[in-house]
Protein backbone atom coordinates (compact mmCIF):
# COMPACT_ATOMS: atom_id res chain seq x y z
CA UNK A 1 0.00 0.00 0.00
CA UNK A 2 3.12 2.53 0.42
CA UNK A 3 3.00 3.63 -3.40
CA UNK A 4 -1.15 4.65 -2.68
CA UNK A 5 -0.01 6.50 -0.04
CA UNK A 6 2.46 8.12 -1.60
CA UNK A 7 0.32 9.15 -4.59
CA UNK A 8 -2.30 10.35 -1.55
CA UNK A 9 -0.01 12.40 -0.59
CA UNK A 10 0.91 13.54 -3.76
CA UNK A 11 -2.99 14.76 -4.64
CA UNK A 12 -2.62 16.24 -1.54
CA UNK A 13 0.06 18.06 -2.12
CA UNK A 14 -0.88 19.49 -5.63
CA UNK A 15 -4.56 20.01 -4.09
CA UNK A 16 -2.72 22.53 -1.53
CA UNK A 17 -0.60 24.36 -3.89
CA UNK A 18 -4.06 24.79 -6.26
CA UNK A 19 -5.94 26.04 -3.45
CA UNK A 20 -3.43 28.09 -2.24
CA UNK A 21 -3.49 29.57 -6.05
CA UNK A 22 -7.32 30.17 -5.13
CA UNK A 23 -6.83 31.98 -2.20
CA UNK A 24 -4.56 34.52 -4.48
CA UNK A 25 -7.24 34.87 -7.04
CA UNK A 26 -10.01 35.58 -4.15
CA UNK A 27 -8.05 38.28 -2.18
CA UNK A 28 -6.39 40.35 -5.73
CA UNK A 29 -10.75 40.20 -6.73
CA UNK A 30 -11.34 41.24 -3.02
CA UNK A 31 -13.79 38.21 -2.61
CA UNK A 32 -14.22 36.47 0.67
CA UNK A 33 -14.84 32.67 0.48
CA UNK A 34 -16.65 30.67 3.33
CA UNK A 35 -16.95 27.10 2.48
CA UNK A 36 -19.72 24.87 4.26
CA UNK A 37 -18.94 21.19 5.27
CA UNK A 38 -21.64 18.86 7.17
CA UNK A 39 -23.04 15.60 7.25
CA UNK A 40 -25.86 14.64 4.54
CA UNK A 41 -28.98 16.07 5.59
CA UNK A 42 -27.69 18.67 8.21
CA UNK A 43 -28.83 22.22 7.01
CA UNK A 44 -25.80 23.65 4.47
CA UNK A 45 -28.62 24.31 1.63
CA UNK A 46 -31.06 25.43 4.02
CA UNK A 47 -28.49 27.45 6.00
CA UNK A 48 -27.24 29.32 2.82
CA UNK A 49 -31.16 30.17 1.55
CA UNK A 50 -31.41 31.62 4.49
CA UNK A 51 -28.08 33.46 5.18
CA UNK A 52 -28.36 34.69 1.12
CA UNK A 53 -31.52 36.41 1.51
CA UNK A 54 -30.28 38.51 4.52
CA UNK A 55 -26.50 39.12 3.10
CA UNK A 56 -27.77 39.78 -1.06
CA UNK A 57 -29.32 43.20 0.63
CA UNK A 58 -26.01 44.31 1.14
CA UNK A 59 -23.32 42.58 -0.71
CA UNK A 60 -22.72 40.86 -4.07
CA UNK A 61 -23.11 36.89 -3.27
CA UNK A 62 -22.57 33.85 -5.17
CA UNK A 63 -22.38 30.03 -4.67
CA UNK A 64 -20.55 27.08 -5.76
CA UNK A 65 -22.58 24.11 -5.31
CA UNK A 66 -20.85 20.44 -4.89
CA UNK A 67 -22.93 17.53 -5.29
CA UNK A 68 -22.44 13.91 -6.09
CA UNK A 69 -25.10 13.80 -7.94
CA UNK A 70 -27.96 16.05 -8.89
CA UNK A 71 -28.58 20.17 -8.93
CA UNK A 72 -31.30 20.04 -6.65
CA UNK A 73 -29.23 22.23 -4.06
CA UNK A 74 -28.09 24.41 -6.79
CA UNK A 75 -31.82 25.16 -8.19
CA UNK A 76 -32.55 26.10 -4.55
CA UNK A 77 -30.26 29.00 -4.86
CA UNK A 78 -30.73 29.56 -8.00
CA UNK A 79 -35.01 30.53 -6.65
CA UNK A 80 -33.17 33.09 -4.27
CA UNK A 81 -31.53 35.33 -7.21
CA UNK A 82 -28.46 34.56 -6.41
CA UNK A 83 -25.49 33.25 -8.88
CA UNK A 84 -24.91 29.55 -8.38
CA UNK A 85 -22.34 27.09 -10.45
CA UNK A 86 -22.74 23.46 -9.73
CA UNK A 87 -20.35 20.68 -9.72
CA UNK A 88 -21.16 17.07 -9.67
CA UNK A 89 -18.56 14.79 -8.94
CA UNK A 90 -19.98 11.66 -10.12
CA UNK A 91 -19.40 9.84 -7.16
CA UNK A 92 -16.12 11.90 -5.39
CA UNK A 93 -16.67 12.51 -2.21
CA UNK A 94 -15.35 15.24 -1.80
CA UNK A 95 -14.76 18.63 -3.19
CA UNK A 96 -11.38 19.80 -4.85
CA UNK A 97 -9.11 22.99 -5.37
CA UNK A 98 -9.01 22.30 -9.19
CA UNK A 99 -13.03 21.78 -9.42
CA UNK A 100 -13.48 25.06 -7.74
CA UNK A 101 -11.08 26.26 -10.32
CA UNK A 102 -13.23 24.75 -12.88
CA UNK A 103 -16.22 26.77 -11.75
CA UNK A 104 -14.58 30.00 -10.82
CA UNK A 105 -14.58 29.92 -15.11
CA UNK A 106 -17.82 30.20 -15.06
CA UNK A 107 -17.98 33.61 -12.79
CA UNK A 108 -16.85 37.13 -12.99
CA UNK A 109 -15.05 37.39 -9.17
CA UNK A 110 -14.76 41.20 -9.76
CA UNK A 111 -18.79 41.13 -9.23
CA UNK A 112 -18.80 39.35 -6.61
CA UNK A 113 -18.04 39.96 -2.61
CA UNK A 114 -18.74 36.77 -0.52
CA UNK A 115 -18.53 33.73 -2.57
CA UNK A 116 -19.99 30.38 -0.55
CA UNK A 117 -18.81 26.79 -1.59
CA UNK A 118 -21.25 24.11 -0.32
CA UNK A 119 -18.86 20.82 0.06
CA UNK A 120 -20.22 17.26 -0.65
CA UNK A 121 -22.70 16.11 2.77
CA UNK A 122 -19.46 14.11 4.31
CA UNK A 123 -17.85 14.59 7.77
CA UNK A 124 -14.42 12.92 6.68
CA UNK A 125 -12.96 13.29 3.24
CA UNK A 126 -13.72 16.98 2.46
CA UNK A 127 -11.42 17.87 5.55
CA UNK A 128 -8.45 16.88 4.05
CA UNK A 129 -9.21 19.42 0.93
CA UNK A 130 -8.22 22.99 1.63
CA UNK A 131 -10.29 24.79 -1.29
CA UNK A 132 -8.78 27.92 -1.12
CA UNK A 133 -10.97 29.31 1.24
CA UNK A 134 -11.00 32.07 4.25
CA UNK A 135 -13.27 30.00 6.42
CA UNK A 136 -14.74 26.67 6.94
CA UNK A 137 -17.75 26.43 8.32
CA UNK A 138 -19.01 23.15 9.82
CA UNK A 139 -22.21 22.88 10.36
CA UNK A 140 -23.85 20.21 13.11
CA UNK A 141 -27.71 19.29 13.76
CA UNK A 142 -28.95 18.61 17.09
CA UNK A 143 -30.60 15.51 15.60
CA UNK A 144 -27.50 13.79 15.03
CA UNK A 145 -26.15 12.88 18.62
CA UNK A 146 -23.95 15.72 20.68
CA UNK A 147 -20.68 13.06 20.16
CA UNK A 148 -19.74 13.91 16.19
CA UNK A 149 -16.95 15.80 16.89
CA UNK A 150 -15.13 13.12 19.23
CA UNK A 151 -15.95 10.53 16.33
CA UNK A 152 -15.12 12.76 12.98
CA UNK A 153 -12.62 15.03 14.96
CA UNK A 154 -10.04 16.51 11.79
CA UNK A 155 -13.39 17.89 10.39
CA UNK A 156 -14.15 19.93 13.70
CA UNK A 157 -10.30 20.82 13.80
CA UNK A 158 -10.31 21.83 10.48
CA UNK A 159 -12.90 24.19 10.91
CA UNK A 160 -13.14 28.02 12.33
CA UNK A 161 -16.76 28.19 12.90
CA UNK A 162 -19.44 25.35 13.99
CA UNK A 163 -23.31 26.27 13.27
CA UNK A 164 -25.34 24.27 15.17
CA UNK A 165 -28.33 24.04 13.70
CA UNK A 166 -32.00 22.62 14.00
CA UNK A 167 -32.20 24.19 17.44
CA UNK A 168 -35.83 24.42 16.99
CA UNK A 169 -36.44 20.64 17.70
CA UNK A 170 -34.57 20.36 21.00
CA UNK A 171 -37.71 20.45 23.01
CA UNK A 172 -38.27 16.89 20.74
CA UNK A 173 -35.05 15.61 21.50
CA UNK A 174 -32.63 13.99 24.49
CA UNK A 175 -30.20 16.22 23.53
CA UNK A 176 -27.83 17.90 25.27
CA UNK A 177 -26.44 20.95 23.60
CA UNK A 178 -24.12 21.96 26.25
CA UNK A 179 -22.15 18.87 25.75
CA UNK A 180 -22.74 19.29 22.24
CA UNK A 181 -20.54 22.68 22.43
CA UNK A 182 -18.22 21.41 25.34
CA UNK A 183 -17.31 18.39 23.24
CA UNK A 184 -16.65 20.57 19.74
CA UNK A 185 -14.42 22.64 22.20
CA UNK A 186 -12.64 19.90 23.05
CA UNK A 187 -11.42 19.15 20.07
CA UNK A 188 -10.80 22.66 18.63
CA UNK A 189 -11.45 25.18 21.56
CA UNK A 190 -10.78 28.20 19.09
CA UNK A 191 -14.31 27.22 17.23
CA UNK A 192 -16.85 30.30 17.01
CA UNK A 193 -19.85 28.91 18.07
CA UNK A 194 -23.60 29.86 16.60
CA UNK A 195 -26.69 28.25 16.98
CA UNK A 196 -29.18 28.34 14.44
CA UNK A 197 -32.58 27.02 13.04
CA UNK A 198 -33.58 27.35 9.26
CA UNK A 199 -37.04 26.66 10.21
CA UNK A 200 -38.12 28.91 12.91
CA UNK A 201 -34.75 31.44 11.89
CA UNK A 202 -33.64 31.47 15.12
CA UNK A 203 -29.94 32.65 15.42
CA UNK A 204 -29.93 33.60 11.39
CA UNK A 205 -29.48 37.34 11.88
CA UNK A 206 -26.33 37.22 14.64
CA UNK A 207 -24.54 34.74 12.27
CA UNK A 208 -25.09 36.69 9.06
CA UNK A 209 -24.23 40.21 10.99
CA UNK A 210 -20.77 38.33 11.94
CA UNK A 211 -20.20 37.03 8.32
CA UNK A 212 -20.53 40.45 6.92
CA UNK A 213 -18.15 42.03 9.74
CA UNK A 214 -15.67 39.39 8.88
CA UNK A 215 -15.76 39.54 5.21
CA UNK A 216 -15.48 43.68 5.25
CA UNK A 217 -12.35 43.06 8.15
CA UNK A 218 -10.98 40.70 5.14
CA UNK A 219 -11.76 42.96 2.48
CA UNK A 220 -9.90 46.16 3.85
CA UNK A 221 -7.12 43.78 4.83
CA UNK A 222 -6.35 43.00 1.31
CA UNK A 223 -7.20 46.40 0.67
CA UNK A 224 -4.51 47.81 2.97
CA UNK A 225 -2.24 45.19 1.72
CA UNK A 226 -2.66 46.42 -1.88
CA UNK A 227 -1.58 49.72 -1.12
CA UNK B 1 -4.00 10.57 -12.54
CA UNK B 2 -4.66 7.13 -14.45
CA UNK B 3 -2.12 5.58 -12.46
CA UNK B 4 -4.11 6.60 -9.25
CA UNK B 5 -7.44 4.97 -10.74
CA UNK B 6 -5.85 1.61 -11.55
CA UNK B 7 -4.48 1.52 -8.30
CA UNK B 8 -7.96 2.22 -6.94
CA UNK B 9 -9.44 -0.44 -9.17
CA UNK B 10 -6.77 -2.97 -7.94
CA UNK B 11 -7.52 -2.01 -4.34
CA UNK B 12 -11.54 -2.41 -5.01
CA UNK B 13 -11.00 -5.83 -6.70
CA UNK B 14 -8.80 -7.05 -3.75
CA UNK B 15 -10.98 -6.07 -1.66
CA UNK B 16 -13.80 -7.94 -3.32
CA UNK B 17 -11.62 -10.81 -3.11
CA UNK B 18 -11.52 -10.26 0.69
CA UNK B 19 -15.21 -9.82 0.83
CA UNK B 20 -16.37 -13.34 -1.11
CA UNK B 21 -13.22 -14.95 1.68
CA UNK B 22 -15.46 -13.27 4.28
CA UNK B 23 -18.42 -14.14 3.02
CA UNK B 24 -17.59 -18.32 2.58
CA UNK B 25 -16.48 -18.28 5.88
CA UNK B 26 -20.03 -16.64 7.49
CA UNK B 27 -21.79 -19.68 4.91
CA UNK B 28 -19.19 -22.18 6.32
CA UNK B 29 -20.64 -20.93 10.24
CA UNK B 30 -24.07 -20.39 9.69
CA UNK B 31 -23.53 -16.82 10.75
CA UNK B 32 -26.23 -14.47 8.97
CA UNK B 33 -24.16 -11.14 8.67
CA UNK B 34 -25.69 -7.93 7.93
CA UNK B 35 -24.51 -4.70 7.77
CA UNK B 36 -25.32 -0.92 8.32
CA UNK B 37 -24.18 2.26 6.52
CA UNK B 38 -25.65 6.00 6.71
CA UNK B 39 -24.97 9.45 7.27
CA UNK B 40 -23.41 10.26 10.51
CA UNK B 41 -25.77 10.63 13.25
CA UNK B 42 -28.87 8.74 11.73
CA UNK B 43 -29.21 6.37 14.47
CA UNK B 44 -27.16 3.28 13.26
CA UNK B 45 -25.98 2.47 16.69
CA UNK B 46 -29.43 3.46 18.54
CA UNK B 47 -31.17 0.89 15.75
CA UNK B 48 -28.80 -1.95 17.15
CA UNK B 49 -28.61 -1.12 21.05
CA UNK B 50 -33.00 -1.29 20.27
CA UNK B 51 -32.76 -4.56 17.93
CA UNK B 52 -30.10 -6.29 19.82
CA UNK B 53 -32.15 -6.63 23.12
CA UNK B 54 -34.78 -8.25 21.48
CA UNK B 55 -33.09 -10.14 18.97
CA UNK B 56 -30.61 -11.66 21.83
CA UNK B 57 -33.36 -13.68 23.41
CA UNK B 58 -33.50 -15.74 20.66
CA UNK B 59 -30.04 -15.67 18.50
CA UNK B 60 -26.61 -15.36 19.37
CA UNK B 61 -25.48 -12.24 18.87
CA UNK B 62 -22.63 -10.36 17.61
CA UNK B 63 -21.37 -6.32 17.02
CA UNK B 64 -18.43 -5.18 14.95
CA UNK B 65 -18.25 -1.32 15.14
CA UNK B 66 -16.33 0.24 13.34
CA UNK B 67 -15.35 4.21 13.79
CA UNK B 68 -13.10 6.99 12.63
CA UNK B 69 -12.43 7.47 15.75
CA UNK B 70 -13.18 6.77 19.78
CA UNK B 71 -14.47 3.31 21.04
CA UNK B 72 -17.98 4.98 22.02
CA UNK B 73 -20.52 3.30 20.11
CA UNK B 74 -18.75 0.25 21.12
CA UNK B 75 -19.15 0.93 24.75
CA UNK B 76 -23.27 1.72 24.09
CA UNK B 77 -23.54 -1.81 21.95
CA UNK B 78 -21.17 -3.30 25.37
CA UNK B 79 -23.67 -2.21 27.68
CA UNK B 80 -26.12 -3.94 25.29
CA UNK B 81 -24.54 -7.15 26.92
CA UNK B 82 -23.76 -8.28 23.50
CA UNK B 83 -20.43 -9.45 22.10
CA UNK B 84 -18.47 -6.56 20.43
CA UNK B 85 -15.33 -5.50 18.77
CA UNK B 86 -14.06 -2.25 17.89
CA UNK B 87 -12.28 -1.14 14.70
CA UNK B 88 -11.18 2.44 14.84
CA UNK B 89 -10.00 3.02 11.08
CA UNK B 90 -7.71 6.43 11.92
CA UNK B 91 -9.39 8.73 9.47
CA UNK B 92 -10.15 6.14 7.02
CA UNK B 93 -14.04 6.85 5.86
CA UNK B 94 -15.25 3.50 5.14
CA UNK B 95 -14.71 -0.09 6.17
CA UNK B 96 -12.59 -2.54 4.06
CA UNK B 97 -12.81 -6.20 3.94
CA UNK B 98 -9.54 -6.52 5.24
CA UNK B 99 -10.27 -4.72 8.76
CA UNK B 100 -13.62 -6.99 9.19
CA UNK B 101 -11.09 -10.19 8.75
CA UNK B 102 -8.53 -8.83 11.30
CA UNK B 103 -11.55 -8.20 14.03
CA UNK B 104 -13.12 -11.94 13.30
CA UNK B 105 -9.73 -13.05 14.87
CA UNK B 106 -11.00 -11.41 17.67
CA UNK B 107 -14.88 -13.75 17.75
CA UNK B 108 -15.75 -17.48 17.78
CA UNK B 109 -17.92 -17.86 14.88
CA UNK B 110 -19.55 -20.57 15.76
CA UNK B 111 -20.64 -19.32 18.39
CA UNK B 112 -22.53 -16.92 16.78
CA UNK B 113 -26.08 -16.56 14.97
CA UNK B 114 -26.30 -13.13 13.77
CA UNK B 115 -23.38 -10.49 13.07
CA UNK B 116 -24.28 -7.11 12.32
CA UNK B 117 -21.50 -4.42 11.24
CA UNK B 118 -21.57 -1.51 11.71
CA UNK B 119 -19.81 0.79 9.12
CA UNK B 120 -18.69 4.45 9.32
CA UNK B 121 -20.97 7.17 8.91
CA UNK B 122 -20.76 7.78 5.30
CA UNK B 123 -22.89 7.95 2.90
CA UNK B 124 -20.50 7.96 -0.52
CA UNK B 125 -17.47 6.12 0.29
CA UNK B 126 -18.88 2.27 1.88
CA UNK B 127 -20.94 1.58 -0.76
CA UNK B 128 -17.56 0.90 -2.89
CA UNK B 129 -16.49 -1.57 -0.40
CA UNK B 130 -18.16 -4.85 -0.16
CA UNK B 131 -17.62 -6.43 3.31
CA UNK B 132 -18.61 -9.85 2.98
CA UNK B 133 -22.53 -9.23 4.50
CA UNK B 134 -25.57 -11.24 3.45
CA UNK B 135 -27.65 -8.26 4.07
CA UNK B 136 -26.68 -4.23 3.61
CA UNK B 137 -29.48 -1.91 5.10
CA UNK B 138 -29.25 1.77 4.68
CA UNK B 139 -30.61 3.76 7.51
CA UNK B 140 -31.91 7.23 6.48
CA UNK B 141 -33.61 9.71 9.46
CA UNK B 142 -36.44 12.00 8.49
CA UNK B 143 -34.02 14.62 10.05
CA UNK B 144 -32.08 14.47 6.78
CA UNK B 145 -34.64 15.43 4.32
CA UNK B 146 -36.28 13.73 1.82
CA UNK B 147 -33.75 13.76 -1.02
CA UNK B 148 -30.52 11.74 0.01
CA UNK B 149 -31.32 8.84 -2.19
CA UNK B 150 -31.47 10.98 -5.22
CA UNK B 151 -28.25 12.73 -4.32
CA UNK B 152 -26.18 9.49 -2.81
CA UNK B 153 -27.25 7.07 -5.02
CA UNK B 154 -24.76 4.16 -5.31
CA UNK B 155 -25.67 3.42 -1.65
CA UNK B 156 -29.29 3.10 -2.03
CA UNK B 157 -28.62 1.02 -5.29
CA UNK B 158 -26.55 -0.99 -3.30
CA UNK B 159 -28.26 -1.94 -0.18
CA UNK B 160 -30.89 -4.55 0.02
CA UNK B 161 -32.67 -2.76 3.24
CA UNK B 162 -33.81 0.94 4.04
CA UNK B 163 -35.13 1.65 7.50
CA UNK B 164 -36.59 5.15 7.68
CA UNK B 165 -35.51 6.25 11.52
CA UNK B 166 -36.56 9.05 13.82
CA UNK B 167 -40.67 8.43 12.28
CA UNK B 168 -41.28 10.06 15.92
CA UNK B 169 -40.20 13.99 14.69
CA UNK B 170 -42.60 14.11 11.83
CA UNK B 171 -44.79 15.64 13.87
CA UNK B 172 -42.23 18.69 14.05
CA UNK B 173 -40.82 18.34 10.83
CA UNK B 174 -42.22 19.75 7.04
CA UNK B 175 -40.92 16.22 5.48
CA UNK B 176 -42.99 14.10 3.26
CA UNK B 177 -42.50 10.69 3.85
CA UNK B 178 -44.15 9.29 0.94
CA UNK B 179 -41.74 11.63 -1.57
CA UNK B 180 -38.82 9.91 0.71
CA UNK B 181 -40.31 6.38 -0.04
CA UNK B 182 -40.54 7.12 -3.78
CA UNK B 183 -37.29 8.59 -4.33
CA UNK B 184 -35.53 5.53 -2.76
CA UNK B 185 -37.40 3.50 -4.71
CA UNK B 186 -37.15 5.35 -7.84
CA UNK B 187 -33.24 5.01 -7.34
CA UNK B 188 -33.85 1.20 -6.14
CA UNK B 189 -37.09 -0.30 -6.84
CA UNK B 190 -35.96 -3.45 -4.88
CA UNK B 191 -35.12 -2.06 -1.05
CA UNK B 192 -37.17 -3.25 1.63
CA UNK B 193 -38.59 -0.42 3.77
CA UNK B 194 -39.13 -0.30 7.36
CA UNK B 195 -40.05 2.60 9.40
CA UNK B 196 -38.45 2.93 12.76
CA UNK B 197 -37.94 5.33 15.89
CA UNK B 198 -35.84 4.46 19.09
CA UNK B 199 -37.28 6.72 20.90
CA UNK B 200 -40.51 5.14 21.10
CA UNK B 201 -39.94 1.56 20.11
CA UNK B 202 -42.02 2.08 16.95
CA UNK B 203 -41.69 -0.53 14.08
CA UNK B 204 -38.42 -2.07 15.81
CA UNK B 205 -40.83 -5.28 16.50
CA UNK B 206 -41.52 -5.90 12.80
CA UNK B 207 -38.25 -5.11 11.41
CA UNK B 208 -36.49 -7.24 14.35
CA UNK B 209 -39.15 -10.51 13.48
CA UNK B 210 -38.32 -9.94 9.61
CA UNK B 211 -34.59 -9.84 10.26
CA UNK B 212 -35.20 -13.08 11.92
CA UNK B 213 -36.94 -14.94 9.60
CA UNK B 214 -34.40 -13.70 6.89
CA UNK B 215 -31.89 -14.70 8.46
CA UNK B 216 -33.42 -18.60 9.48
CA UNK B 217 -34.34 -18.66 5.65
CA UNK B 218 -30.93 -18.10 5.00
CA UNK B 219 -29.62 -20.55 7.92
CA UNK B 220 -31.97 -23.30 6.28
CA UNK B 221 -30.66 -22.88 2.50
CA UNK B 222 -26.78 -23.05 4.15
CA UNK B 223 -27.43 -26.12 5.85
CA UNK B 224 -29.60 -27.91 3.29
CA UNK B 225 -26.40 -26.91 0.56
CA UNK B 226 -23.83 -28.60 2.73
CA UNK B 227 -26.00 -32.11 3.00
Amino acid sequence: MGSVITIEQKILKKNNELAEENRQRFDSHGVFVISLVSSPGSGKTSLLEQSLTILKKNLRVAVIEGDVQTDRDAQRIAAADVPVVQIVTNGTCHLEARMVQDALREMDLDEIDLLFIENIGNLICPASYELGEHLRVVIMSTTEGEDKPLKYPAMFRRSQVLVLNKVDLLPFLSYNLEEAKDFALRVNPALKIFETSCTTGHGIREWTEWLRSTARGRTWNVVSSLQ
